[in-house]
């Protein structure tokens, strides 16, 4: 049954663009996806819980910051760290969105911008799934405007032993209550440089935000850091200015092109298997002209944004993807991948609104993931600039 | 502050075009919704209860059977009702519903095809708000399609004492679990018939239906008829065949037409106002033209059905309403509104996904509404066959 | 036929809210299109011919200033002229627009800027359709933003004989080519003032404005006014500023409101009765899903427009009626009409191309409607600004 | 200029999937559309006239049935006809169709079903341009419907020598009033079956379908067959059913998948070019929200679009390209182009409704293209059946 019916899913025969390798690795997650997520996630999703079980289990399967080489770390080609990231997202954009944050985010920050003893101490066990990281940039007044970030670090003393202080609010902090280390993003007298701050630390807040429509299986908190004392060992030595964060957010969205259309493709296969054995008026509603406009209107979108994810990772792998070029990616397969779970919501009638069936709870999730990251205006106005030449964010 | 805001959604001024009884009660009922509903509607959803001390109050307030005259009911007009239904709902579509049940279900089955008996026992005290009605007439695999009813109530007995034995299942239906008495709708060797069951009756099981993404606020429940057994006086007296049900089903389409432009104005209220107050790149959201161009088409689509809702309401006090204006009615209100309520949704960017702010949460509720008394697709096919003269059903 | 299709088009009983003269002053205006409209509409518009013996039967029908009192000119209601715009452009939109350039923009501008001598030289022969009336006020380079006007009238000579001596050009001005008087519009060292240029004055150049898709049945011109002499007599002694030509544009915004909901209709018209006859697999194409589905959407927004117009025309005729509510009217019914005119064009199938059935040159003419009196941008941060208190034109 | 455009066009990159062949082809095509068909079509479309000395340049230019093997025919890939097809039609779709008729219907059908005789006598003058053919299948009253067909040829005498009647009515037979040969299409005693009709066989009756509003620079035209006489030579031996016909239909549908992007490209880019220049309240229209939204929209679709059709062209060079696939390029990549090319329209303000600007010529166009070889709903219920696996054409 799910064979047969992922094969009418792929009316353009996209996986005879997939190697073996890549073919064989989405086996894999599709399977864990199968079996670990699909049977409890409306259990975690109602409940309002991160499964704490998961990490290691997700560090065993290979996906923690699974493009990044060295260091205990997977080291897996761009389309592999995409392919990985649809089929999680088929179970669920906040178990995604985990390993984004983990791996995209926090360990990117650190192979990226680390010491070699920040890499040894951290990496290891954060792609085995034992640690877990999180990545501080948002603050509350300036969702997607990170150039006016308030958050300071002055120095602490003098010379080279000289630590830092930091203060600030942050938002929307994906993991950061269970966060064994924070990667945070702060103003300095140099620029905006970025910090390895330990759980534990004393002067920081974390406040889980509750009360959440969207991506309840996973956490995002309030932090604040109330002059916290940092040593000379917490700086990141090599990010300096914006740059540092929004590399890590590139590797972030470049997954999440990805993992949107994980989501909208469960969205329908959920519908069509529906509309299969749903009877209405003595016909299956799949019959019926009216549904089948739906359906294959959301199909055609998930082939279309699938190969745009494909093309998106091969021109990665090949080390030319430019920031427009995720942006595109993220823009296009957020936005559809919503419009298509919404649609496959309306197919399943009363029983879409419960968590029996997926499209309603994918749909409430990628308001999320179309937040995060640069909503759609941001892209928007990114790829204006790029086609016009001229910015119009202001 | 709410005034103001008030006055920039009526960009048409359509409240020129309401009478000072019509203001007076809008102004009442608002002032309930913001005292009662507004204060505790997130704590209500979050925790999935419907507050069981509001039934008294909304009594109380005046909008249970509200259209209705005599035996204790407020005897209001039409476009009354739908004044109050959209204030209701501006609050939260799950007690909007629960007032349709009530009144616009329940009680009218009551009022309209009862004896005089059952009129007088139900009737006040329903409008009180004393005693709870529901309307059961949905079943688990005919959402759509209420001819292909399957419960089944068969003469227990023969001569003027003979009662009924009930059998079935039905889904969906809207405070079974707390009702104090069940408008059942079933097959006899009669056609379809209407019954009173009161509750505690044996054989009558209730479960609620349970991890919903909607209307949480609200209760919907299956319910199984085990050959209960009902006295002669359970029979609703003056109802034949599918018009008995439907015309209560025309009396609840009607107040959703007004109650969803509430949630759609609510939505729309809230995103203004975080975009008046919101910084970004140091201008309020309000003066970006991404977020005019949003908040635009929602004005204008409140105001266009709004101004809809107000004119089927005229139609209805002058006894001129016909049911496929009710059905454009419905249709284009709760489409329209879930599209507002989602565009709002995005304005409030991150915060948006919380319960802190309306719009995600009536774009839930909305879902429910748009799925019962007839999906899109089955006011689509109405309309379909009253424009063209030919049926599309099948 | 006609009236049957009439009130199938009417699901929302709209016709029972106007009065017995509006009903026969569309009777009237109906009779004239479908006499002298309809049957030689293709011919016209094929051959981009404007019929110069229209306006004297349109003089005689009543609608050429028809809202104007006195002078001559009908003295009707703003709904009246509405229900007559909406009939014409149930024709074309360039008969229609003729209508309004004549009525609402040249003998509107004379009617409340001119002097008595003016009014009475020029308005009751124009009301007769004796003599055409244009109206010149968009410039080449500033078609949405008449405040950067280039045009320009210096005193010639001082004292009450000084004359002027107007130089400019202007761009997209409706039958400048055939007009006996053009209402210039020009910055002069007071501000912008207005003048009245008979036809024939040495240095005024006008070229129609050919190879056009849209609106091919009416005129546009460029005109070029090189160092024009004027007498003092030239001057619109009342207008002073923008306020003058833009409370004209409003005029013509009201009527255009109406006027597409008549090209929408008649879209309509065409799609249903073709949909109605055409078999498709042994069916009628109204038969179909899909079809009901366009044709129902279709209805829906042309009665929730119409619903609009004529609420805008009861404010209008109560001197109640503002600008941003125009803008609101014009901005949606334009919008939605072109919607409904492509759509029904699709319904017809290849036949659709031709002009044969009205919906494609409906579509095509609305090109042109969407784009005069302000674009759909404008309108939008027009109504903008009024919600938000910001203005984001720039 | 023409270049950088392209570039900032090209925001995916896909020129990097070109091969080096299919770049120089490419160059050379768009080449001769700057030359040939830009400075002109303007006034063919205007005059309506098919330019007569385009189909020898076209020729030469090595572009008709520049798919096929043999016989003097290009040999080609199907990507390298979707690249020439692209280039043509981003000058014009009327042009790009007399390409589509000539090379994918009618010189296929006689490649792929005709007697070595018939090869040899028709393929090579066709692939110079120096005959032109036309393709006969659509009848007046089953558009989407060919199993219908009413066109009957019956034997004409018997044995070897027989030959045939051929009576009937074919409507939008592209270039049939210029074409050399016609294939014709019609039933008989065995199904359907295929002809060859010369010009100027008798009772064949030609009518070009005027005042057209869509491809004015190309011909359609209705034919009837008054009982004409056909020698034994005429039938094509290899065709026999709805098979033959079909089979050329999917390679015009390929081909149409390609060119539709071709006119969305340069609706885009005449919208970004103007919106560079074109100055509004002293800023270019480029740097205003509004209209990088508009941009970056169409911009996404055109590149995911030209992915699509470049993903069909590959499977199809590599023999696996399926129906469905072909209906689900065909469906998305023209029902892209039309919302592309109408919303680079209304970018162009006032000035978009003329011929000196194409997005409202193509939009125009393509309302031709959606409809033949297969409306919208054709292929959404084509594809309906093929995910659902019920068919619901009835």
């Amino acid at each position: 049954m799910s064979h047969s019916t992922t094969n009418t899913s792929d009316v353009l025969a996209l996986d005879s663009l997939l190697g073996s390798e890549e073919l064989e690795l989405r086996e894999k997650v599709r399977d864990f996806k199968d079996q670990r997520i699909r049977p409890n996630i409306a259990r975690w999703y109602e409940d309002a819980v991160f499964p704490r079980e998961l990490p290691a289990e997700l560090g065993e399967l290979g996906v923690l910051g699974m493009q990044l080489e060295g260091y205990g770390c997977p080291g897996r080609t761009a389309v592999e760290y995409g392919v990985a990231a649809m089929e999680l997202e088929a179970g669920d954009s906040g178990i995604r969105t985990f390993v984004s944050v983990q791996g995209s985010l926090a360990m990117t920050a650190i192979h990226k911008w680390g010491s070699e003893e920040q890499k040894e101490r951290w990496l290891p066990r954060m792609a085995a799934g034992e640690l877990i990281g999180c990545f501080a940039l948002t603050e509350p007044t300036a969702g997607s405007d990170p150039s006016s970030m308030a958050s300071f670090a002055r120095r602490d003393g003098t010379g080279d032993d000289a630590g830092w202080v930091l203060s600030g609010s942050k938002r929307w902090i994906g993991m950061a209550s269970i966060a064994d280390v924070m990667v945070v993003w702060a103003n300095t007298d140099d620029g905006i440089r970025g910090f390895l701050v330990p759980a534990g630390t004393p002067g920081v807040a974390v406040t889980p935000i509750d009360a959440k429509l969207s991506m309840r299986a996973s956490i995002q908190c309030d932090v604040v850091f109330d002059a916290v004392r940092l040593g000379p060992e917490a700086l990141l030595p090599g990010a300096m200015g914006l740059r540092g964060p929004f590399s890590c957010l590139n590797e972030a969205r470049y997954g999440i092109a990805w993992g949107a259309m994980g989501a909208a493709r469960d969205s329908y296969e959920a519908a069509l298997e529906y509309a299969g054995s749903r009877m209405q008026f003595g016909r299956p509603l799949a019959g019926y002209q009216l549904t089948q406009e739906k359906l294959v209107n959301m199909v055609l979108e998930i082939q279309k944004g699938t190969l745009l994810a494909l093309h998106l990772g091969r021109l990665k792998d090949a080390g030319k993807l430019h920031p427009e070029q995720i942006s595109a990616g993220k823009l296009n397969n957020v936005r559809e991948a919503i419009k298509i779970a919404r649609e496959a919501r309306t197919i399943l009638g009363g029983n879409g609104i419960t968590l029996d069936y997926p499209p309603m709870r994918h749909a409430n999730n990628l308001e999320s993931v179309r937040t995060y990251e640069g909503t759609d205006e941001v892209h928007t106005l990114i790829l204006g600039q790029h086609i016009t030449g001229v910015p119009a964010f202001r």
